[in-house]
Order: structure tokens, then C-alpha cells, then sequence
């Protein structure tokens, strides 16, 4: 399977792409080896026309009436995620976000290995975390001129973000996952920045329930 | 302005909004008092059609030719993702992830009161953190017959996830923001959950670094 061009893929197939190979994973683990684009949909919320529509972005994946293949599937969207390509990635800030992220999230499941963490934090430096050293971060720029790091993890404070970016991206590093909730965007950048906002997710969880309890505010006027 | 019917309103609407509210934040912190879909779609990467479109699901908010007006536009969205309802959560789980969000994320800033937290560490339970009082689990379903709770935050470890979950929504807890990366689904429960996935983000992510190397490769092949 060719990966398809960056301009052909719209942001929001790419992003229902993780949303199929967690639930692939999930048949897959439960030992269901097909599935239709209509049982997929059912189980996404998504029309099987529009899964359809996605998959067909990528190639050719199923047959006519006969479904996807649940283990091929999985394959090739983890290998149009990149999973298979082992990146290389470094941890910028070890306080309760980076802490968490290293406890619990298991960068190998997803193609990542973490292979250093930085922090300014005298207790922290020269420790080993889950198998990960902690460096100075003083250290940080010989790291990435002496280190392959495709991907850097920023949790920082909020004031350290905007620097820290910087030193990043006039390091090399081309790819950064901001925790920090602090826009990074520079023009003259060419780096990838992926957000998490916290506050996105939460405000499309305050609209939901905003609307139950205007749904029931309308039915008790009602009665 | 009315809230539009739920089921008017496609979720990637829904979720573009607290993206629009940032940006209009930005805006208006500049000072900038008027905008154009034109200006606004440069900014968010979105077409102008896109943002007018969107805009249109919930009345008209601009006016042909002469643009949003910034503040009253961002208080039309602030109010169609329930800012102004001043919602009540409470957090359950105070590990890393959960002290990141009481010490790092602005609750208020965001609509919603977080007026409790609960764990079973016996040396976090009687202690305030961030002025928010950390209760022993024990307390937690009291506690929510005794007390408004809108949104439960769940930030327990993954093995606690599914009784903790069933815990709250039996206790008529109806929608839970949820950090543990357990897909909660109960087909017989009609609790809101909204899923805070790590993975997701990092990804989409990986695919934006697999496809930047394989267009230098495809250069550098090229030559």
C-alpha cells in the first residue's frame, strides 16, 4: 500500500485513523477477524459510507460485501500511522504531565521509544525513570546534535514553553508534542506541532451536557 | 441566539468550536474588535465556507462584507459550550495526571467549579490542594447524592477504571471526562463520556512525521 500525499488527505481522515486501529485492536483482540464497514460504523458512530470513503483515501482495503480483513486492516493503518517506524522520541519537562506520561503511557505501543528525559529540577537529574535517564537541561542541545529525535515531548510550565520550543527547533528537532497549552505556532517554522488542549476536550464535553440539561429544561416546560 | 437541536450539529462542528473560542480569546486579548471568515480560516487552517458554514449551524453571528464582530461572537460560542453554567466537577484520582490538572489546568477559566477530588492514599486524604479538598473514596457516592455534580473527572489507574466509572453513574453522575484511556462504553448506561486519548494526538502526529521523511526520501531519490 502507497501512502497517500500529505495535500489528499484531509486533517480529519488522518484523525479518525487512530480511532480505527484502537477499535481494530479491539476486535482484533477479541478474536473477530472481519468486519463490514456497516458493523464498524455501528460500533464508531460513523456511516459506512463516510469508512468507506476514509479507507478508500489509502487504496483498495475490503471487498465488496465480504468486509475488511480485521488483522490486514489493523496492519496497514498502523503502517500508514507510522508505527512501524520505531521514532525516536525525548521528554522535555518531568513534572506531573511528563511524570504521568512517562508512569503510564506506553510510547512503544505506539511506535515511540523514549529514549531521554529533561528537567531542571536538581533531584530529578541523573535519576533513571522507568528506564528513561533524566539529563540536565543544559544537556539538552548536545543530546539532540548528538541523538536521532524525530519527536520532542513538551511539558513544561507555561513560561518555559515559548524558550524551550525555540531551543528545540534551532536544535533540529522538526516535531514537537505540546502538553504546555501555549500556542508555538512560529511562522518562520517549519516544525510539526501537535497539541493536546485539554480545554478543547473538556468545552465538547460542557456542550453535551449544557444540552441534556436544556433538552430537560424543554421537556418539563412542556408538561 | 437559540442552541441548536443536538442533532443538528455534526460532533466535528462541535469540536471546532473550542477552537474558534481560542482563537477569538487571542483576538480579542490583541485588541482586534472585527474579523473575517477570510482572516479567521488563514488563522485556524479552515476555508472561509468552512467557518461561515459552521457559524450558520447556530444563527448568523456576522453580517456580509463586514465581518464577525470579535467579542460578541466569542460570547455567543462562550454560551453555545455552556461557559456561562458554571458547572460543578469533581475529580476522582489524585496521581500525576490528576495533581497536573488541579495545579496546571484553569478550571474556572473554562466554565466549570472543581469542588472535590477523591483518592485512597491515605496521606492525600483530609489535605487541600489548590483550595480543593481531597476526600478518601469512601465518601465519593455521599458526597454526589449529597452535592450538584455535573462532570466527573476521571483520572484513576486503568485497573480502577470500569468500577469507578460504573460507581459514579450509578451514583447519577451523567457524564465523565475521562483520562484513563479505558473505553468506558456501557450500552445500557446513558452517561456523556468524553475521552481524553493520548495516543490519538501522538499519531496523528507520527503520520506527519512518516509522511515529511518519505518526502525526503522521495527527494533525495529523486537526485
Amino acid at each position: 500500500m502507497k501512502r497517500a500525499k500529505a495535500s489528499n488527505i484531509s486533517n480529519n481522515v488522518i484523525r479518525r485513523l487512530p480511532r480505527y486501529l484502537r477499535k481494530l485492536d479491539e476486535l482484533a483482540g477479541g478474536g473477530v477477524e472481519r468486519v463490514s464497514s456497516k458493523e464498524l460504523g455501528e460500533q464508531l458512530g460513523l456511516t459506512p459510507s463516510q469508512i468507506r470513503q476514509d479507507f478508500s483515501c489509502f487504496g483498495e482495503f475490503g471487498q465488496q460485501g465480504y468486509g475488511y480483513n480485521v488483522p490486514a486492516l489493523r496492519e496497514e493503518i498502523a503502517a500508514i500511522l507510522g508505527l512501524d517506524r520505531h521514532f525516536r522520541a525525548i521528554l522535555i519537562g518531568v513534572g506531573n504531565i511528563g511524570r504521568a506520561l512517562m508512569d503510564n503511557f506506553c510510547f512503544t505501543d505506539w511506535g515511540f521509544d523514549l529514549t531521554a528525559a529533561f528537567d531542571i529540577k536538581p533531584e530529578l537529574i541523573g535519576r533513571e525513570i522507568q528506564g528513561v535517564p533524566v539529563y540536565a537541561m543544559e544537556a539538552l542541545a548536545a543530546y539532540i546534535r548528538g541523538n536521532v529525535v524525530d519527536v520532542a515531548v513538551l511539558a513544561v510550565p507555561k513560561d518555559a514553553a515559548i524558550p524551550v520550543a525555540r531551543l528545540l527547533t534551532d536544535s533540529g528537532v522538526e516535531a514537537v508534542w505540546n502538553f504546555t497549552n501555549v500556542d508555538l505556532a512560529r511562522p518562520d517554522s517549519a516544525a510539526i506541532v501537535e497539541n493536546i488542549h485539554f480545554s478543547d476536550s473538556l468545552l465538547a464535553l460542557s456542550y453535551r451536557v449544557a444540552e441534556r440539561q436544556d433538552e430537560r429544561a424543554a421537556k418539563r416546560a412542556k408538561q
